[in-house]
């Protein structure tokens, strides 16, 4: 259960995202149909909530914050268009629907992908916020999005792909760092940027949003294992089936929980000098470790 | 045979393109590899060439001009690399080389293809020119490289391949200010916004843009029908073979340089109020006119 504060973000950001696709009557409309199916039909919204979460920390403008919270989870989403793909994840479902290259087909599902990445840029392009701050802003997505952030991670992780046992620890928590960390990282210091946060204070909310981003990937993992499709919206034991380098293949099921208990420690030590205006943060900490899907 | 000024941007282009890209020797290398492969193998630099043409007329600062003729070259090489794709076009060679999917995987593709765009970003958001310029210059590239430009014209094409005969005219020149003119566009503007240029001149050097995208482009048409795979450096005869829409299949031969002709006119006629120091963009569009690869 979402607390208010956190409902009333989602919302926003949902709205803010149909606001920022192109409109389904205008052509090409099948790109369109396939980028809006792409981020609209579901999602946690993960990302658009630690930016505000993040922002409201130091007083942002909820207005320049929608800026960076489209930008960044139609990234996450051009992501997932292409990671379904058949030559990548070849996944037929994705938040409890057909992924794009299955409802549409993959030239436009690749299509889809590429242009969801440019309004990224282009929307946080526009944000109602000083062209320092923006030309930040673009920066921090773009190298998060990028060879060194997330498709870095990606490439790590399709390396890795049937060799599962052969990635350290060590090496497995980099490769999350890049794949899903980096947009975690960005979303919380985006959010905090906005708002004018000084480096102590980006140091901390780093620390946060870096055991935030693994405590997501090992909850991830463990729910890859327990879930069942249904409940996830997506293809349970897949990571198994394609021998992925996983957290409860490295480690077991129980000490891969107690990393989620560490990182959880992490969490909460990160955000003890912001006291309670950081509650928000803390939800989503606690929604990332006990999700069920 | 290029004239030297256009001989020395390009030495620099190639010179910023191999800097910006990630190193091969850390990792993820093959991201690397394939992203280096995709760029650095060849390729006419157009692109590049027509950002420091446009600039040189308002003397920009080379410096200033070298990221965005890098940023429009990384957009345009990971359009190419998606586009090869056999999801896409499936094309094996391209300048004269193995295309990327083919010397590497698909996945890699996909993924360098992907991190290739988020670098074009990076470096535009790192150009060393003030923030309000470079806010600009992102937002250029970012809207013509999406669902409204490139991407949206790669749409229409998708949509018009194997249906040539049904595309009037007017559609398929729409279909080309899209897929390959508006980052022709965006180069021409990104130049001439780096020196500071008016409303009225960026509005002349737009129509210049215009003829010289749409007459690369049926040249290029005219080039699958009549050259030969070796000289061209990809595979000729394909639009047919796909039942493409081109200009040839639309107009025939004979209209079809016709309409360059009257191309290389409207360029001409834009180019005349800039004189002299337009000699550059005016080589750039006899290049474009007569080259036979």
């Amino acid at each position: 259960m979402l607390d208010p504060q956190l409902s009333a973000w989602r919302e926003r950001s949902d709205a803010a995202l149909a606001g920022a696709l192109p409109a389904l009557d205008i052509e090409p409309k099948t790109l369109h149909a396939a980028m809006r199916h792409a981020v609209l039909l579901g999602g946690k919204r993960m990302r658009p909530l630690l930016v505000h979460a993040s922002g409201v920390l130091f007083d942002a403008d909820p207005l320049v914050l929608d800026a960076p919270a489209v930008a960044i989870e139609l990234i996450h989403a051009y992501s997932l268009v292409h990671d379904d793909l058949p030559a990548m994840d070849d996944d037929a479902l994705r938040r409890g629907q057909p992924t794009v290259h299955v409802a549409f087909d993959d030239a436009t599902a690749i299509l889809a992908g590429d242009a969801l990445q440019s309004l990224a840029f282009e929307v946080l392009a526009a944000a109602p916020v000083d062209a320092a701050i923006r030309v930040e802003l673009l920066r921090i997505l773009a190298t998060a999005a990028g060879a060194s952030g997330m498709c870095g991670g990606q490439a790590l992780d399709l390396g890795a792909t049937g060799n599962g046992g052969a990635l350290t620890l060590a090496e497995l928590e980099h490769l999350h760092r890049l794949k899903t960390g980096a947009l975690i990282r960005a979303a919380v210091r985006m959010g905090a940027l906005c708002g004018g946060a000084d480096d102590d204070e980006l140091a901390s909310l780093d620390v946060y949003a870096d055991a935030l981003g693994l405590a997501f990937q090992v909850r991830d993992d463990i729910l890859d294992v327990e879930g069942d499709s249904a409940t996830l919206g997506k293809t349970a034991g897949k990571d198994v089936a394609q021998d992925k380098a996983t957290f409860p293949a490295l480690l077991g099921m129980q000490a891969s929980r107690e990393r989620l208990a560490e990182l959880t420690q992490a969490m909460r030590g990160a955000l003890a000098p912001f006291g309670a205006r950081a509650e928000a943060l803390r939800a989503l900490g606690r929604l990332a470790v006990e999700r069920d899907r």
